[in-house]
């Protein structure tokens, strides 16, 4: 059975990139501690651990946009991992965007690239 | 111009996901200090901060298989980047992968889904 580095980071917790199944883009990254990557495992829904909430985070579980694994990928240090996943909802961003990378570097600003697919205002119960 | 939110994590760095500009493969998660990210801006070549050498790392300065940036995302909250890049010399990983994801799960254990395309012995004079 695979064993990932958790004891790499001082707090215990790896960074987990979400990269759409389908289209190869990357969706976020959050991070996992031992109990989400189980959980991922066991149930094929990514889960995170939320350093903000300090609680494992089923990925939309707020939102439904909920993250069907279908495949994971581990890197050469066992200490990050990517889960390939069927974003449901299309989108992953707590913004409403497709992924939380709709910003690309342009001459030192930032430039939105991305489409909104939803107003978090409708989706969220907290200003996103 | 814009700043990324060091602050986020307690020892200064962020995580930064290297992907193949032209497939989308991601290639390898390294991370990033200000000095770091400023050297990379500044040189269009993918520097990171190493964690086992505490220093800045200019990715390829061993193997020669250096990332010239074409694109930087940036993602929602301005704590994780994604390098947009050419991979000099088709390998990524420094055991002579394409990528550090060369390894797949398949029922609990791993499979190496990728071909090598260096041998690390010769590259490096450190075992890979």
């Amino acid at each position: 059975m695979i064993k990932l580095d958790f004891q790499k980071s001082a707090d215990g917790l790896l960074p987990a990139i979400a990269q759409d199944f389908h289209s190869g883009d990357v969706l976020m990254l959050a991070y996992i501690n031992q109990a989400a990557w189980d959980k991922t495992l066991e149930t094929g829904k990514a889960h995170y651990w939320s350093r903000s909430r300090q609680k494992i985070w089923l990925k939309g579980e707020s939102s439904g946009n909920v993250q069907e694994i279908r495949e994971i990928l581990v890197d050469c240090d066992a200490d990050c991992v990517i889960y390939k996943v069927e974003q449901r909802g299309g989108a992953a961003c707590h913004r409403g965007f497709p992924t939380c990378f709709y910003r690309k570097l342009v001459e030192g600003n930032l430039e939105i690239v991305e489409t909104r697919v939803f107003n978090p205002g409708e989706v969220y119960s907290f200003k996103g």
